[in-house]
């Protein structure tokens, strides 16, 4: 089977890997669609982030869905032919943040497509997966499997949700409109947000900000002063999700939040400069977010019942064979939300 | 009477005020014992800190208890004679803040010995103090008013901890142990922190810190390695009061709190450059803590209850005719830890 | 003007009343619709509910909207023409309560018409009402007035939600299915409650859950096994929105709810057996939920933007003149849901 | 080796039982003491309670310590000779419940001296005890095997608090001081409760509430103005700990917590009535509590950190032989706090 291999930045391969057979409790499933997440897109163009580096191939990819082939022994619930989406995150169960409900913290996590561990974990871009059972959440009939898909990156921003806890009566900032933060108003939208004002520095990704649900954009590059206004009586809105890493996006968190709100960081953006006056005396509240758990089946089940659309994030699908005009147009922030990939 | 105007940096004069009489629902009481804090030092080493910058003479302090003298009108539940705690906290209790129960947060504060807004609070280092009914709270019989004194920043401390959450179970970092890091530590250990490590640069605060309840101390100034001990297996300690204000010693709670824990922050020390993927990828919560509102009557209570014991805390007591040397004393942290005045 | 009193159990009289004038801060309204409440027809079926009992004539009434006809001093924001929901509750914004920002909780509250003080505090069916422009919440111009009057009971609803906290991922059960029900299906589906089963022992307002947003509907008078299956494993639901005051339903939510979960008590239903073995080993947590504060303005403004759709519950709107028929109406829920008068 | 066997309701016999062999992870233990709880008590009595009932016998007990004598392969940090607190909790760490951290509602739950499955899960009233390495805690060399076999229901009472929430600045209402309730106050105390009320029906509990930390104590059965008074306002406690499974004193809280307290349910009696409209109107939080997962670990620790001092409650020691003897003092509350058994 192929699967697409990061060697080193910019030399990402087409190669070929041995079928394997489901063991007991697995499921083989052919790769239909998988989305390039910007974790990707960091090893196709620098060979990875931080302190995180390439050290041997690795095939990439992590947001994958597709068509069973074939059941292991035991599995049940799932029939071949059920197409399903394939969560890449596999903790081990039985360490302590696992047993305190805390999955993603998991300290012998094995992520798809992740160059953290050495031997690095291999990722999903591949014509076959084998995955366990409890990997897989069957998407439904009338949902595309490009939209099954999209479910990883939607579980991120619902456990980013249920990081600022209730939004009910809440105004929500999200900053940076890329494939997360726009996942992050339509996480906000799905939970009550009152009011959902969007931030970017580009027109194009804006546009989609506003179709998908926030109440108002703002081209923070041309127009500064709207947002100022929003800093009056010491804040006016009660949840932040900075999705842009940017250090200029949590100033303007810190400035316009409320006393006693919560900045939600999901963005990575490296060190960055914090004004500890306005933290302490506003009393803000900034908590990261990691990955999910339990959200991923979450995401597909808020899918399968049309409770959110995604399809509007879908900038355009490859296959394979053209993995690396995807990852360049992927790159490219100004034509392209999210682009996938076929198998 | 006297009072302790603060002009200019190191300008400090004891100034003669005219008395006045309460009003209804006021109290007259003669000031006792005042203690010099951070704010007070910063008015009188700098004229001020951040942008808050004296503007026109100010009577210092904040931190003060002392004798009723006269009561006004409709004044009922105390009696001349009776020593009382003063909390300098004056909120509106008409701001949407104060309404919601955030009165920390008032639009409208008038906190005594304040340059933050224009004309500037009026402090409370002076022989006479007109307070309302409601900011005055009794000291027991068999509680200095050195003691009592000390209610407010222990207040700030029990604010602090209330914004922790419960501390049933958790591993307490304490880094900076002057007088706030102090009282953090008495604080979190009457509201049962199951075990308590606090840091500094100086063995005199540290050896303070052990006598007055810290599980174990840590001159980080001298031994770095204890302290990256804790950062194994993502972390140890479950909540981090910081009281330095210090970069590194942010840094330092990030590496050692376990994953999805509580970095509550009370030191000021301006812009501060944070690692935003240790925030993101461990879950952190950094909470800002600012004053204090129904803890002011706890601390009180708490005193007069005997379920701690702040005396330990008290360098030494100052005539306010020698307040140059006093505060000079206090600006030594190898010397003192609270030093106080007397009127 | 006339205005709908009560002066014992089925004894209800359009009687006259005089005009009054907006002092400072007031706006004169006249009121276009009116939703007969349970508490309404409490007082007119049996003339109280509990100890609250009628002791002198009293207009009913608290769920209206209307139209500005003349605005008092210093009223701003508000324009002659402009149509509002008025929120019912005006606490005092003094007592301890309000100024913890328990405003529902004030011990001085005057709520339209209640009989709970004495002398009771007179309601809002009348031509003409005079509100504090606090009170008063602008409609959008293409909600209809019967829609805005909703406000009132779907604020009641999303305080329940508010008392569940976030309903990120929550499987909700909802017992009984009259307004107060049905809102809290709309209210959690709004806040994104991932799936709600509802119950009632009548078809006709089942179908109308279903309608609303329940994604599936249980008459418990015919069918006991669909409920008794979700009792497997310790239970299936996280929240559990009692709004029936029937004992039976609270021990339907006891067995199918899952360890640590909440039961949010909306019914009032007198005294109830509660087998205490499984809140305790199940380690339920029932909260019960009181009317509202900021959820009326967030109501309107939902309504508003068009977050939730109110419209299908209203069963029929009737002229002032016809009130016995509309309370007869009202009453038979097995005909109505929710009944309106127009004045 | 001797073993304390329970056939049905007063028929208890010492009998012999085969000695057994830690096998690998496991630790045998001479046991040293065993207090005697409330459930050992109503299998004495009873031969069970609710629907729990003996059908086959089952040795008793649940609270121990002792001596290590034997390790198992692959134990480590622990050796011959250490004395150690036994967790009689043994949940399966793989169903759901576990991977949330809910470990003390696992569905496999193998729970010391248990009737709830057949066959019955054995107690630990026997010379000595096979556990796993994780079961045990060392106690440190300065507190006695009786107070360490203290711990498992003092991890009961911090469970509880742990339900609780912060106790900073909380009024807190314990009804019912038997052992769990004396157990709860020592908690509540250690964790920060501001004031303590307590109220039973015998004087001779009261006075030991009193020695242990409650603030004042009040014999409802003599004295109910007393608790009346605390209903003024809407009432006092913000937290109740409800220790006795009476249907009045959970009233007495319900008239007695302010809006929106919470009371945690930790007694165990059967049905109760409770008033509906006062959970709805106060808005009570109420909170079952049941057993403990990692409190054991923190009960241990505390004990041994002599932040809290158990003995107290200790009223004397019977070796094994004169068990019939120690389960009728046990029974009856006038005359013992907790009764122990030697091995």
């Amino acid at each position: 089977m192929k699967a697409l291999v990061i060697h080193a930045a910019k030399d990402l391969r087409l190669e070929d890997r041995d079928l394997e057979q489901p063991g007991p409790g697995q499921i083989s499933v052919a790769v239909n669609a998988g989305g390039i997440c910007g974790s990707d897109l960091h090893y196709y163009n620098h060979g990875g982030f931080g302190a995180v580096r390439l050290k041997e191939p690795m095939i990439l990819g992590h947001e994958v869905a597709g068509t069973i082939k074939a059941l292991g022994e035991g599995v049940s619930g799932f029939a071949i032919g059920d197409r399903v989406a394939i969560s890449p995150s596999r903790p081990c169960s039985t360490c302590s943040y696992c047993l305190k409900g805390q999955q993603n913290q998991c300290v012998n996590m094995r992520f798809y497509g992740s160059a953290m561990p050495m031997p690095h974990i291999q990722g999903a871009f591949r014509e076959q997966l084998i995955a366990e059972q409890w990997q897989c959440h069957k998407v439904a009939d009338d949902v595309s499997i490009q939209e099954a898909a999209l479910a990883e990156p939607f579980a991120v921003t619902l456990h980013a949700v249920s990081r600022a806890g209730s939004l009910l009566g809440k105004r929500v900032l999200v900053t940076g409109c890329g494939p997360i933060g726009a996942l992050a108003i339509i996480a906000a939208r799905a939970h009550g947000a009152a009011e959902i004002v969007a931030t970017d520095v580009m027109d194009t990704v804006l546009d989609k900000a506003l179709e998908i649900g926030a109440d108002r954009v703002i081209n923070v590059a041309k127009d500064s002063g709207s947002l100022a206004a929003y800093g009056e009586n010491k804040g006016y809105f009660d949840v932040h999700f900075e999705a842009s890493g940017n250090e200029k996006a949590i100033h303007t968190g810190l400035e316009t939040l409320k006393p006693r709100s919560v900045l939600v960081q999901l963005g990575l953006g490296g060190n960055v400069s914090i004004p500890q006056n306005l933290i302490v005396a506003k009393e803000i509240d900034i908590r990261g977010t990691f990955r999910f758990h339990e959200e991923f089946g979450l995401a597909v089940d808020l899918i399968n019942r049309k409770r959110v659309n995604l399809k509007p994030l879908i900038t355009g699908t490859f296959p394979i064979e053209q993995a690396v005009e995807a990852f360049e147009l992927a790159g490219d922030r100004s034509k392209s939300m999210k682009v996938q990939l076929t198998f």
